[in-house]
This record gives C-alpha cells, sequence and structure tokens, in this order.
C-alpha cells in the first residue's frame, strides 16, 4: 500500500479545486455580489494548506495498483466535496455545514437533491459553483486533474475506480490521452449545448447553468421550479442533450475518429435509445388525458423520461401529480440510468445489458446442462472476473439501496418519499416523489437522514466500490 | 424431452387433489353444510376426466431430467391450482373463477393473500380446504405425491425443481424416502401445534387452520382480523411454530436421527434466529410507545417480525399503522424470508448468505488480484454452478418484482400499495401495506392485477426457474 501517495492525490485534488474557486469568484465579482469574497478566502486558506503540505509529502514512489487507485478516488471525492462546501458556509447562503456538504455532494455526485429552500435567493456565483461541480462530477474529478497536469505512472487504476461502467478501457493506448481527449469531447459538446441555449431565451449566465446540469446529468437550477418557466424550445435543446450525454463518449470519440461505423454499431447506445423510447411513450399515453394538448404531453413526457433515464433530475412539471404507471415507470427508469461511460449514474445500460445474459445463459445451462457459452459485449468476451464483480456489484448495490431506504425511515416520513429519496439518491437522480418531489426537496429531511444520502449519492456516483474499500479494514492491514 | 411424462405427471396430481377433495367434503358434511356436494362433483369431474386419461397415457419410458422436472413441477402446480379453484366456483362461495384461482394459487404457494371480502361467512368445508392447501403446498404437492406413492425412476429432478433454496440434497440416499421423512417431520410436528392449540382457547377445527397455516407458512385464518381475537397463549404457540416451521427441515432430520451437534452447527437457522431477534428488537423499540402495557408490545412485535420473516402474514394487529421504521423492517423481512429447505417463502437465509460470501469474495480479489478463495456453506464448499445460478436468481428476482410492481401500477392504488403487494405476494407473505394492508386484502384490485399476483406468487414458490423455463420456448424446441 503505497500510504504517501493516498495522501498525496487528494492534496492534489484540493489544490486544484482552490484555483477552481476562482471561477466563481469571478462570476460573483462580475455581478457585483459580495459572495466573490467567500471563494477568494476559502481559495486562499486552502492553498495555505495544501500547497506546503504537497512539497514536503511528495512520494518518491509513485506506482499504485488497483487498491490505492480505490482508496484515492474515494477519499479525493470526501475531500473535495468537504472543501467545495465551505464557500456557502463561509457566504451564509447555506449556513449548516451539514446541508452545505449535502449540497456540493448532490453536485459533484452530479445528483442535483437540493436542501435549498430559496434557490432564486442564491447569488450567482454560489449557482454558478454549486452547478459547476456538475461538470466537474461528471466526467470524474481526478480524470479532470489527469487530463490538465502530469500524473502518476498508473493512472488508468484511478481511471478504473472513477468512471463508471463495467469495464473500462483506455479508448487510445495512454491513460492519460485518454482522459484528454474525453475532456476536450465533454467540453466541445458542452460549448454547442450553451450556444444552443443562448440563441433561445436564456442569458449566458443561465445557459451555462442548464448546460452544465445536463452536461453532468445534474439537475441543479436557478429557480425552484426548475425549467417549468423556459420556453418549449429551450426544454426541446435540453431533452436532446440530456440524452446526448447519457451515450457512452466512446461513440463520441469514433464519431470524431471518423469511424461512423463502429460508432453505430454499438448496442448499448441502442438499447438505451429503445429503453427511453419505450418509457416515454409509456407515460405519453399514460399523461395524454391529463394535459390540454398533445404537443404539451408530448415535449413533457419527453423531457421528463430523459430527464429521469439519465439521472439529470431537471423536471418541467410536477410529475409526483402524475398517475401511478408513470411515476412507476419514472422509478424504473431511476435504476437502470444512462450508458457506461457517460456521466450518467444508475445501474447503467451496459451492466443490465450483462446481467441480462448472464440470466440466459444460465437459463440456457439449465436446459443443456453441458452446453458452454461465451458472454459477448459489443462483440468482445467478457471476462468471467468481470461476469462475477457485475454480480456482485448488483447484490451490493440492493443491499445499500435497502440499507438507505432502512435509515430514511427513521424520520418522519411515509415509505413512498423514503424509498424513492433512497433511490433518487442513489441514483444520482436528484427529485423523488411524494415529500422529495421535484418541487419539494430535501431541505425538511432530518441531519441524519442528510448525512444518510450524501454517503449514498457518493457511493452511486463511484460504483460502490471504491468509498467501500476505502472503509474496509481489510484495506489497511499491512500482510 | 419426454412429453409424455410432462403430461402424465401433472395429470397424477389432478388425480391425486381429487381424492383429496373428500378431506374438505368431510368436513363440510360434519358441519352439515351443503359445500360438502360441490367438493364431491369436483372430485368426480376429476376422476372422471384424469382416471381414463392416466391409462391411456401411462408412457413407457418414465425417465426424465431437469429440463423436464422444471416443466412437470410448473405445470402441475398451475394445474392444481386451476382444479382446486373450482369448489369455490361451484358452492359460489367465490363466484368468479379469477377470485378462486387467485385464492387457490395464494393458498398452494403459502401466500395467504385473500380475495374474500367477508371471511366469516365462508363454509367451514371452504375455510378447511383454503388452509389444507397451506399445508399441502409448503412441503410441495409433488413431494407429497412421492412420499405417498410409487414414482418414477428420477424423482430427484422434481424435488430439485420444486424444494426451496439454493442447493438441495437428498437427506438419506433415495430422493423418495427423503420425501417420505420430511413429510413424517412435518407432519409431526404439525400435530404437535395443534394439539397446543386445542389446549387453549380453540376448538379443533380452529385449531387446525391455524396449524395448517403457520406449518405452511401461508396465513389464511377464519376471521378478518386474523389472530387479533385470540388469546395470548394462542398468539405465542403460533408465534414459536412460525418460527419452527421456517427452519431448513434438514435441522429436524438431524435432531430425529440423535445428531444434535450436527443440528445445532447449522448456520443458516443461527443466522435466520439472529435476523428475527435483531428485527424484533428494533420493531418493538419503535413501537413501544404505541402499546399501553410492555408485554403486549413484546408480543406484537415477536407475532408480527416472525410472521413475515417466515413470510406466514398471520397478524394480531393492523402493523399498516405502525411507524415507518417499523414498516421499512418489515418490508426488508419480506424479502428475506426463512430457511432454504423450510416452508418459508423469500429470497431465503441461505442464498442472502451465499450472496453476501460472493461480494465478501470479490471484494478481497478487488484487494489482492491473485487470491483464490473457496465459498463454503455449512462447511462445504459450494460449486461454481450453484453460485453463478444464486446470482442470476437475484437478478430476474429484481426483474420479476419491479415488472409485478410496474404492471400493478396500472390499477387504481398509490406507489406504497403497489410495491408492497408486488413484494408480499411474490415472496409468499400475504398481507402488505396501505390498500393491501393486512386488514384490508385483495378484493379490491382488477382483474388483470389479480392474475399478475396470481403468477407472481407461484414464481415465487417456485423459485422462479420452473415457471420461466416451463414458458421459455427453447424448453419445447427439439434439437
Amino acid at each position: 500500500m503505497n500510504r504517501k501517495m493516498i495522501l498525496y492525490m487528494p492534496l492534489q485534488i484540493l489544490r486544484a479545486e482552490a484555483l477552481i474557486f476562482l471561477l466563481p469568484a469571478l462570476v460573483s465579482f462580475c455581478y457585483g455580489e459580495s459572495s466573490a469574497w467567500s471563494f477568494l478566502i476559502c481559495a486562499g486558506a486552502a492553498l495555505a494548506v495544501t500547497v506546503p503540505l504537497l512539497h514536503f509529502l511528495k512520494p518518491k514512489d509513485q506506482v499504485i495498483y488497483a487498491r490505492e487507485g480505490f482508496v484515492i478516488v474515494a477519499l479525493s471525492w470526501i475531500a473535495a466535496s468537504a472543501l467545495g462546501a465551505l464557500p456557502f458556509v463561509v457566504s451564509g447562503e447555506i449556513p449548516s455545514f451539514v446541508d452545505a456538504l449535502f449540497e456540493t455532494a448532490s453536485g459533484f455526485s452530479t445528483t442535483g437533491a437540493s436542501v435549498v429552500r430559496n434557490v432564486e435567493a442564491m447569488s450567482h456565483g454560489m449557482l454558478f459553483w454549486r452547478s459547476f461541480t456538475h461538470w466537474l462530477g461528471g466526467m470524474g474529478i481526478l480524470v479532470f486533474l489527469m487530463a490538465l497536469t502530469n500524473m502518476s505512472d498508473r493512472p488508468i487504476h484511478i481511471m478504473r475506480a472513477e468512471m463508471p461502467g463495467p469495464i473500462v478501457g483506455k479508448i487510445v493506448p495512454r491513460a492519460k490521452d485518454t482522459a484528454k481527449i474525453l475532456y476536450l469531447l465533454y467540453l466541445g459538446i458542452t460549448v454547442v449545448e450553451a450556444v444552443m441555449l443562448v440563441c433561445g431565451e436564456m442569458d449566458l449566465f443561465e445557459a451555462l447553468i442548464y448546460t452544465f446540469g445536463s452536461a453532468g446529468t445534474g439537475g441543479f437550477g436557478i429557480r425552484g421550479d426548475s425549467l417549468a418557466g423556459n420556453s418549449a424550445y429551450s426544454q426541446w435543446v435540453v431533452t436532446v442533450f440530456m440524452l446526448l450525454f447519457g451515450v457512452n463518449f466512446n461513440v463520441y470519440f469514433l464519431l470524431w475518429s471518423r469511424r461512423f461505423g463502429e460508432a453505430l454499431r454499438n448496442r448499448e447506445m441502442w438499447t438505451y435509445f429503445g429503453i427511453a423510447a419505450i418509457g416515454f411513450t409509456v407515460v405519453l399515453i399514460n399523461i395524454l388525458p391529463q394535459f390540454g394538448s398533445a404537443s404539451e404531453a408530448v415535449r413533457a413526457s419527453a423531457f421528463q423520461t430523459v430527464s429521469i433515464l439519465t439521472t439529470t433530475g431537471f423536471s418541467t412539471v410536477d410529475f409526483d401529480l402524475w398517475p401511478q404507471l408513470s411515476k412507476s415507470v419514472l422509478l424504473i427508469l431511476m435504476f437502470i440510468g444512462g450508458c457506461a461511460g457517460s456521466t450518467a449514474g444508475g445501474l447503467k445500460v451496459s451492466r443490465v445489458m450483462l446481467l441480462f445474459k448472464v440470466v440466459r445463459r444460465e437459463i440456457t445451462k439449465m436446459l443443456h446442462p453441458r452446453s458452454v457459452r461465451v458472454i459477448r459485449l459489443e462483440g468482445k468476451k467478457v471476462e468471467d472476473a468481470v461476469i462475477s464483480n457485475t454480480c456482485s456489484y448488483l447484490m451490493v448495490y440492493c443491499v445499500i439501496l435497502f440499507s438507505v431506504f432502512l435509515l430514511l425511515s427513521a424520520d418522519r416520513f411515509d415509505m413512498e418519499t423514503c424509498f424513492s429519496a433512497a433511490a433518487a439518491c442513489f441514483n444520482n437522480i436528484g427529485p423523488a416523489f411524494r415529500a422529495a418531489g421535484p418541487m419539494a426537496g430535501y431541505a425538511d429531511f432530518s441531519v441524519f437522514s442528510k448525512l444518510v444520502l450524501t454517503a449514498a449519492m457518493l457511493l452511486g456516483r463511484l460504483e460502490l466500490f471504491p468509498l467501500l474499500l476505502a472503509f474496509a479494514p481489510a484495506t489497511w492491514i499491512r500482510k
């Protein structure tokens, strides 16, 4: 265990985050808001601590293995959430540290669940920072650092631990270059969305907020009713981009490399589009009688289905008031989530596909006990190790989901609220149903529930194992 | 595929069921009820059809394999439920066939979910038949036939398909003898419970009803409020026996063979007792303020925790009115269920233990990639085939659970009702929450919902694969 690297890397993240604070500080400054000082104070304090520490602690041996990768990712995310919460507390816009931590973890994990009661009262700088965490968290904060700086020898272990999906491969031979390419693609699509939104009724600030929210599949907005007040054009643009950001970024890399055939053969993408289409159709038929015009119903069901499936969590209507069938469809979409290698949360489409293939193989084996069947994903044979890892994933996933549900039940809410809030935070969606519905939020939850949900959001975003391993005693025992 | 045997065995079950009809007919006759005729008419009709068919169809080749075992079990259970529903319809006590089918499948699958609005108005004969299906279904209707008659060469395949748990072994070399021993033990404990209940305030009829209900971990009673009106003594007796019937019957076999040490080393049993104890404690602390006396609270929480964990579904109070934490504990217990090789439903304790061991192995593998770790259950190495089958089981289980939930959502109930009803029927408990709560029942569900729940109950009782395989096209294709 390379303990020095385990300390060194999260400190690097904190230093980088302190520098990033200058961005929202600039926004605050442009709007003449006093919150600029909060960012500068926090940045200064963080730099004062991290810079000397980094200088003295620099490890000679920078080699890390899978185990260190998991722990580094877990600690970096916890540290980044804690530091990211400070400006909210210092400025007094979210006075309680637990609340601010919830909000920041919700941001980085691209959940978008909020404890802010009156979001319209927040300063532009804070709103910008809140949404910018979505953008950073979406593709990964360590991958971001990796793309920008010269990092250690084995960044692939960090990438594996931070990037979502059952199989994480490098798209080019070097992990560092892979990180750079992914971030460039990410930046490119982000810019396109922002430009398209500015072409509508939004100003640059609002366009950036909604772009960060959809790019990271986060969901923080600037108004209590999310996108309900925006034009049909903006809602459609956001719908399309949410859907696009839920696609595996390998597809965009292939398109960018002009390997169109390969890109279009991506089965996960088509399955994902298929799930979105089915969800959209069922919801549309179910909610049609509630709407005045068919075009409104089409827009609302497309927006909401895509928003939930991609685990973004924006809303244009209060879907908690929809008929139960639609609510159930949305609840199930929460669990599926977007594609692996995208910014979306949930189980991920490829993981669900893999699990279905395991079941099919098992049924074939029951019928023909001597049959041997290889499981393939995107044409490649899936290793047994990946399969057994995915099965464990499902088990741990169920255990954590029900544990979160149980712990929330100690609060004063009903079963629907507790279960859907657990599902919505753990799968990084944000809004749930009833007391945690799209027009309600998480402000009324107890401190204990907020801490549980904070843990659930980070567990969901990091796909369980990094955090579990970081806190497992076996990880720390010297052999 | 031995198609003749696939037809022959379910017909044998129907013939046996027709003969069993004489038992409730006798009960009706003793109470001077006209429902006796319904049983006799149905028995006569069934015999008139099955006896000649069995004579002409008798297959020369009685050899069956795993595949036939699954299909035979699936078809036998569907046929038995359909025939068992007829007396309800003929007597007019449950006029609708779908309702009667729901009730009978609920009986055989030991669910105990009821569509009868006024159970006090039913005749003794019908009540007896309804509860007797619990007793038959608990240990298995084909295993019952196997214990009584001379059956085909390879009954182990039928036993494997019908008996619950991830691993089904023979306790003595011959499967037929295993079946006999299991049923004798089952009968023995049943008689002890009935005698103990008769020693309280119950008459023989009532004692038998509650004995069948707890022996099969079913839950049908004779009053709308289940055991609420009974004495503390009877409630405690039922609590203890529900708990006992949730233990793996191998333990009783070991005790009976005076292998006490082996019996007491059964880890599944201790885990099961541990889960019951934890559930009981949490619920007790949580509901204490609602009760007048501590002894009442202890009795209610012990009764309800055990009733739900063993998937019986009796109730002494309306636990739907309990605080959310207790309701959540009960909901989670629904999924765990009793031990493998018992009459209980749910995932089964040993399957949950196995899944936890898989996760532990996976985490060890992440930390030490070259480690090799053997998974053991009750001291024996678990084959890889069993592990991958259990993982598939969990996946199929989740898919079916959420499918049932989704289909129920088309009905007019809320999310809590739909989800808990799906969980309660699929895990063979019976009562759920809200509109499907212990004092409500399933009478108000639509015909479609009732059919979905009927399928869910049978899927749950037969542990998914037999029914899935029986309806998979691949099973029927000749190679």
